[in-house]
């Protein structure tokens, strides 16, 4: 199986699941249920979830229900995006290529919908077919990576913070080990607990997301100051205009490639002891650096 | 001990719990337990873990511990509060005798402050020292309770969207029922699972969560339209102004009064089974009821 062949199956398989975790549209109330799909089903690349299948995966060979853990991560990413998009945050209206949450359905039922994705993604662990005490850590990895202590909103009121202050090295590393590093670190890790992962398996693991998590902010960053805003989904050259703290703002561009680059061959290092079996992980890292978009 | 020294004591151990359990101010980013801790030590009566306590008394003799699961309810009730007090919501100024967050912290973090607080809340569960079959049970409970289908976004939906629409006894009864009643019904249920309660003893509680918790609501709205600004510590009048659908406006005051009285005489009966047990879950009841704020 080719990698895109391998990414669009899980894709698939992590979408389905989502139809199937997420009340239909007909649950009454209706308006709060569709607001939720209208983020969650909008062309998102599923990133998160597709590291924790492919860490499940270089951990035990059919990780069985492991795409349904997984859209957890995929819940806790959309309410974030739906959050950040409000007017008193980012203030964005394009995501994903379409209108953001709140200029469809209005702010009120965008709060309420990031609220519900992210209450939903902790019942959709309480509810996995899985052993309680790997359901609890589980809960756990995922509170701890989206809370304020190095977690994923920490990261987000630093960067909200950092706005207009001096672009320095230690901030900039700060806020993105938070705001997005911890979230992708624990996509990598959660697969991994799911799976059973002995300590040391797990320890390989999370040095492997925390690189990879590091290789797509840097990549993030870049994108938004080099593609215009049809190839990104999103409204580009924002961090710029809001005089955000970014790896071009601190290192330039070309260094700040230079640093994704490296970042991906860390990844793949930390990789060594699985072989083979960790295939997928180091083509996701190749592709978290090579993308477009 | 009167109900009184009891009240005192149990609100004294969970606001210590609470102390231990929230990030110190001091913590980086600051701002957001600045204003995370603004909102949970405002005074609140401290109800839903109140009735947290005494159930799981009701089910065992010292369920130690049983407080710092009892602040889960805590923050859930405090970050609905932040959410639903923000402009785009119900837009009130006042909450507990003080300013509300966004007006001292600004719609930004007052958004992360209750997106925080919302996580932190399955983050203590998911670390309380209790087996991890019944901590997976109580993430599942508050989850479900805090949810779209039937639990607390569900209602504050329905209330959204009920504004301005004919007051219907089947819409009052789902809008409360989901909005303020499943976290009460959640509350009662969480001290009962977390002290190892039977099958039978967790019906009867459900059920006396279930009475108590349309009774606060009813009472709630009546205090609503009778009471100064001054006593309630918030906006008095706004259910009304707002054409909110309220227990007052289909059903008039003194019939109001009336139901309170019947769910109160409910929510005791169902305590039956358990005797000079359930003295305090008891005197909780009446004091929802014959309270004045």
């Amino acid at each position: 199986m080719t990698l895109e062949q391998y990414i669009a199956l899980q894709q698939k398989r992590v979408d389905s699941a989502l139809d199937a975790l997420v009340p239909p549209e007909s649950q009454d109330p209706a308006i709060i249920h569709r607001a939720m799909r209208y983020s969650l089903f909008a062309g998102g690349k599923r990133i998160r979830p597709l590291l924790a299948i492919a860490s499940a995966q270089a951990v035990a060979d059919h990780p069985a229900g492991i795409e349904s853990a997984a859209c957890a991560l995929e819940l806790i990413h959309t309410y974030s995006l739906i959050h950040d998009d409000l007017p008193a945050l980012d203030n964005d209206d394009l995501r994903r290529g379409r209108a953001t949450c709140h200029k469809v359905f209005g702010d009120a039922i965008a709060i309420l919908a990031g609220d519900a994705l992210l209450t939903l993604a902790f019942e959709v662990l309480s509810k996995l077919d899985l052993d309680a005490a790997r359901r609890i850590l589980l809960v756990r990895e995922l509170a701890t990576a989206a809370g304020t202590v190095g977690g994923m909103i920490g990261g987000q009121v630093n960067d909200l913070q950092g706005e207009g202050q001096p672009p320095t090295a230690p901030l900039l590393e700060s806020i993105h080990r938070a705001k997005t590093g911890a979230l992708l670190r624990a996509s990598v890790r959660l697969g991994a607990i799911y799976a059973g992962a002995s300590p040391e398996q797990l320890g390989a693991l999370t040095r492997y997301g925390e690189h990879a998590g590091l290789a797509f902010q840097i990549v993030d960053d870049v994108l938004d100051v080099e593609q215009p805003s049809e190839a990104l989904g999103k409204t580009a050259g924002k961090d710029a205009r809001q005089q955000k703290i970014t790896f071009p703002a601190v290192y330039g561009l070309q260094r700040s490639r230079e640093m994704a680059e490296a970042e991906r061959c860390a990844a793949h290092l930390a990789l060594a002891p699985f072989g083979e079996r960790a295939l997928r992980l180091k083509q996701l890292a190749d592709l978290i650096v090579r993308r477009s978009a």
